[in-house]
């Protein structure tokens, strides 16, 4: 089975926008077993669309298409279709139906610039689009069946879920029984990654192997098709591939299913029955941002405090004067009595700092530029650590420190686990 | 000038990463004055390659190649535009130099897979690589000129600038004296925004107006190729084309030169002389984290509370129990307790605050998920406003909660900046 996909319009040649559909399209694709072969974007204009779809129906089984379904002139993906498949366009009854209907939901008469988007090529089956106006549609055009789904992300994703790949299911008898395992890896490059996975496919040939690079975590993600075998030997299968990814990975592994950090973390802290406090300096506040990013986080998280400045830090958190005078701000020491302050603040039962040199100023010879430390308190313990990253740049350092201090948290939370 | 770009590589067709590439050379080549007609990518196999070269060869002027130039058996560009091309692979000796120099430089020796890299088609001159290994090279296949150039994208930006635009430029005589100047819209959607442009090109035919969408802001930039017309008659039409941008987006430009809303606010403090501390709840440490992301934010930026638990709130900020028990968290009294607690606290001048919710739980029938109050306290006034956001999305909703603070922030800032 092979696939094409075709995305279309002027904004995404002219840089204004990145596809991303056609990233989404390819793992949708892959995980339903259909190879991408190809992908193309061209621009609004049908004469480069009809070409392009005549091109592709030649050249592939099934191609997925983005883009050119709006009520503006520019919008003419429907048109283009039917010059390239010799078909004439006429109103959708079916189509024009359910577009009346979501204006009267939303309390909107249909205006002419809408009725366009029913106008589809006569040979075409309709695609509703529950998340907007514009109505998708699919049809074969010599040996490729072409899907047309909205340029919108989040209209094209629910059509292809809900409309594209049943279609493709029933019509290709794809196998979408699928097992997914992820794996959320932190601590090696991406390359490194790939090389200890080398063999993987030999060893595995039923099981497909993905990665997904998210700096500066990486997904490894195992994609198993069941059909076919019983599912006994499949599930056995998938046992021995995990832990064959898990022994190459080992304790660069920081979820085994497919967890952010702070995903992590938050369940750890639900499990133990602790509430968490931050206190933050070079991290600015991302610390704070990627654990409330969690749904439900206020379960655990109560209070942070990004003391940017020296004398916040003595005044909220009651770091010691001589500490920062001795040491200097970015000091293990500092970063303890940064964890006990912010702890003590907040009556939590944990708590995790930072002080560090994001850059691009701010850097001596001792301590440059991607230098953090981090530190951890809890009732027992506190300690920190001192890190020097090599990315030279602001943001990087900034998420690299925040997703180390994660991770110590989140090792600080398994050991006590363990003991407890 | 008809230009098209290819990508290659199996990491673009898995869906693996999102193919940004494309997309910075599609900017760029407008900037230069290049249309970019078609978009193309294929895996990492020689044949499929060869076959979108030579179909290229035949279409376009110029064709910007990314990917497949690295040292594993998988990249395999120059062979496959070797193939095209009809010539041999040969090794390069001032490739294999530059690749010595670097390796040198950074204490290893050269191995055969590396050497590799240094194998280009005969007829094609070779292209620098400042940032990493594999070198770059172009050459004309039919009516075409192919620039084959790393697929990382630090590697492939800067090949483009130092290496790629200077040929560009010198063979197809090509203008890069351009002047842009950019606008940052806060507070219109994109179609609007797209619609309210209606009639520029019309008015402005040797000006080219791009946008470019980061939720929620929106930029608009215009594009103005000096060469050709006096240098005054330029800078009188962009003057004009400037002021029916601005006339027609109003009180929505939040920066007349392209700057982040926190960006803004970072100079307007520095101006004014003024420390800033934050009081955040819903937005969860966004805000200090967008504040921070500025490179010397530390001059203004003092300290931010997240006070994600009313218990913080109160022992931290100084928030009255009984607001918190009579209006709720969610309230303009509690914003504008928060922000001056903040204010206080960290002896700040100005003082931002956010409480609501982001949702997906937390909201009632009268305060429902993307109602937030924001308050602002300086030395003078302390004053809130409640919103409500429909996007329905955590994340979208804090961000456009810090998004909404910053602005109103900004605001004040002027305010004060103009009666001062």
């Amino acid at each position: 089975m092979i696939a094409q996909i075709l995305s279309t319009g002027d904004e995404v040649l002219l840089g204004d926008i990145i596809d991303t559909n056609a990233a989404f399209l390819c793992t949708r694709a892959k995980e339903l077993g259909i190879a991408v072969e190809k992908i193309t974007a061209v621009g609004d204009f049908a004469g480069s669309i009809a070409a392009a779809i005549t091109e592709i129906s030649h050249e592939a089984d099934i191609c997925l298409v983005t883009g050119g379904l709006g009520p503006t002139p520019d919008d003419c993906s429907a048109q283009a279709c039917a010059m390239a498949a010799g078909d004439r366009l006429e109103i959708n009854p079916r189509a024009l139906e359910t577009m009346q209907a979501y204006f009267a939901e939303k309390g909107f008469e249909l205006n002419l610039e809408n009725e366009k988007q029913a106008l589809l090529p006569s040979a075409s089956t309709v695609m509703e689009n529950s998340a907007g106006t514009a109505p998708g549609f699919y049809l074969q055009i010599n040996q490729c069946v072409f899907f047309f789904m909205p340029g919108v992300p989040a209209e094209m994703k629910i059509m292809f879920e809900t409309q594209v790949k049943p279609v493709l299911i029933r019509r290709f008898g794809l196998d979408d029984d699928i097992r997914v395992e992820r794996l959320t890896v932190f601590g090696l490059a991406e390359s490194t990654v790939g090389q200890r996975m080398n063999g993987f496919n030999e060893q595995f040939p039923k099981i497909r192997i993905g990665f997904r690079a998210d700096f500066p975590v990486i997904e490894v993600k195992l994609i198993q098709h069941k059909t076919g075998h019983s599912s006994n030997t499949a599930a056995a299968d998938l046992v021995r591939a995990r832990k064959w990814v898990m022994d190459r990975l080992e304790n660069k592994i920081v979820s085994e299913s497919g967890r952010s950090i702070a995903q992590e973390v938050g369940q750890l802290l639900i499990c133990q029955k602790k509430t968490l406090a931050i206190a933050e300096s070079c991290t600015g506040g991302l610390i704070s941002n990627m654990i409330t990013d969690v749904s439900g986080s206020s379960e655990y998280f109560v209070f942070s405090a990004v003391t940017y400045s020296n004398d916040a830090k003595v005044r909220v958190l009651g770091v010691d004067e001589v500490t920062l005078v001795e040491h200097g701000a970015v000091h293990e020491q500092t970063a303890i009595e940064m964890a006990r302050g912010a702890r003590q603040v907040a009556g939590a039962d944990i708590a995790v700092s930072t002080t560090g040199i994001a850059g691009p100023g701010g850097g001596t010879a001792q301590k440059p530029v991607g230098t953090v430390c981090i530190g951890v308190a809890d009732a027992h313990t506190a300690e920190a650590r001192q890190y020097r990253f090599l990315f030279g740049e602001r943001s990087r350092n900034k998420t690299m420190f925040a997703t180390m201090a994660l991770e110590l948290l989140r090792r600080r939370l398994v050991a006590v686990g363990k003991t407890a």
